[in-house]
């Protein structure tokens, strides 16, 4: 199985040498030649993932044309929100047989879109030949040959077998899963949590505060997955639960270290200063609260992290207002 | 409302305060009367609490049937596998109306039973009359007076709102539920996945991987709660996922710590010389494994932990046996 991957970001990278290491000859598109050239030639990504050896079945391409071209598989890395763009750029090289992987996590904010939705749309591919691919899989950690297990899921579960089949190794375990709504809001609105737990962390709160934003995060994410037709051992499972905990728990989490940036006080423009980058979860949480309010269901820490985001709630009042709301049964979920 | 605290540990000493801080007169009965003194005189107990102020409505009794004598809850925070005994020791001074109130996690060794249970039969008060307390609740963040949530759980929802009242103060934030069982088997299980995430600390496995243990580990201990009649909503709630999520990210938490040091390679006995204490998950897990074993219900992180207890299994072999279990697709928890 011959595969491509878009983005030589950290997560691109990583799931290129983990293709690899099953065996497969992977190809990466990569925009600035220097990274190709250290990828094909010396067979690492240094900006994202040090020394770290990615394998002899890993190269890497400038042009995209030439990466497409004869892949079975066909793995999307960019950033979420530049997807749509990407996607038209390198739409007519796109082998029409291929099975498309989306790695990315987050919702579009111009229309509300899960990623799998804006690459049907963009590239007119039959659904049931995307997959997605979400779990508690800090790249690094996969890099660095650490034990982990994820989630693929399509659809059609043989699309799913086939990209289980592709990248299980002795340290990649995939898990198949036909619940594709699921497993992408779970990685989508985690970002946000994610933020959550970083103010709350940023505010010198304790564990006990964020385990709670962490039960209640999981909470208001399943009460919107569950709404929009997802199913709750989904979010129960390695894609929802398991990521949350992965990302809330990791110092190398992008989403909480710039919660954690947001809940010193810093605005988003001087945290991206700072970090050189937006965090997903900044980008993705208006469209989250807009797919909430669509469907009817109540996020409250959504609601509150968009609120500090935007300026219209000052940080410290974010923990207050998350830890005392009025709700003296405990619910089910739904 | 008069209190008595049984037992002046670090959890018994905490909801002491707590109490005291919503208000109330508290009573603690310490064994030792050093404690008892430290705590009446200087209104700290620095064995486990440091110099915190416990507050003024704080003292302390060596006198059992003295420090019971009037009260309208009695509050029980004594090891889970002492707590018969020790209740038999003071039965007769119980006053036959007080609230019984159970802060304990664990299952008792000899007859699988649940700390209310054992409560029941060995004072013969009326169930509906004794309450649990459980949640993301490390001690030393509450004493602190970090915000935390808690659940207090009883068979009749009127005792379960007597002792949310007693105890809701500034900080400490308790919300009422039913399911006893839930709660009960939310809290004891959890030691016993904390011994688990705490090996596979100890030997080096990264957040993903303890990541997908948590995540396992809740769906176990859910499977096993709801054949027991517990509700699902419970178990992800603040006393399941909550509990389940502070105990396994915290430094503090006592189960995590002593799997970290059976992680390293040590035996039990090494690690409860290094610790003077064995870890309660060490106590409760070949009791949870039976009641998981008469319920039909199958606990493979729970069994792991056991046999790596009791010698059967080598530590090493604890992370690749459970991240490596043959389940190709993600199924619903039951």
């Amino acid at each position: 199985m011959r595969t491509a991957v878009l983005g030589a970001g950290s997560w691109g990278t990583t799931f290129a040498k983990v293709v690899g290491d099953a065996g497969n000859p992977v190809t990466v598109w990569a925009r600035r030649d220097e990274v190709a050239r250290e990828i094909t030639e010396k067979g690492t990504n240094s900006a994202y993932l040090g020394d770290i050896p990615l394998g002899h079945n890993v190269s890497a391409q400038t042009d995209a044309a030439a990466a497409l071209a004869d892949s079975d598989v066909v793995v999307l890395a960019v950033p979420a929100q530049s997807l749509r763009d990407n996607l038209e750029a390198v739409a007519a090289s796109l082998p029409p047989e291929a099975v498309i992987v989306s790695l990315m996590k987050g919702i579009e904010r111009t229309t509300g879109k899960r990623m799998s939705e804006v690459i049907a749309e963009s590239t007119g591919h039959d659904p049931s030949r995307i997959a997605v691919v979400s779990g508690p899989n800090l790249a690094k950690e996969i890099a660095q040959e650490q034990p982990t297990a994820t989630v693929v899921a399509a659809p059609d579960v043989r699309t799913a077998e086939i990209v289980a089949e592709l990248s299980a190794n002795s340290y990649f375990r995939p898990y198949t899963n036909t619940d594709v709504v699921g497993v992408e809001l779970g990685g989508a609105v985690k970002n946000v949590i994610a933020l959550a737990v970083g103010m709350c962390d940023g505010q010198g709160l304790g564990d006990n505060s964020k385990a709670s934003i962490i039960t209640r995060g999981l909470a208001e994410t399943t009460r919107l997955a569950l709404a929009m037709g997802a199913e709750a051992h989904t979010l129960s499972g390695l894609a929802g639960l398991g990521d949350l905990v992965a990302t809330c728990a990791s110092p190398l989490s992008r989403n909480r270290s710039f919660g954690g940036l947001l809940g010193t006080g810093l605005t988003v423009e001087e945290a991206a200063e700072r970090t050189k980058q937006v965090a997903e979860g900044v980008k993705s949480a208006s469209a989250v609260l807009a797919i909430g309010e669509a469907n009817g269901v109540e996020l409250p820490i959504t609601q509150a992290v968009s609120a500090v985001i935007d300026g219209r709630l000052r940080v410290d009042e974010l923990g207050p207002l998350l830890l005392a709301r009025k709700r003296k049964h405990e619910g089910p979920v739904r």
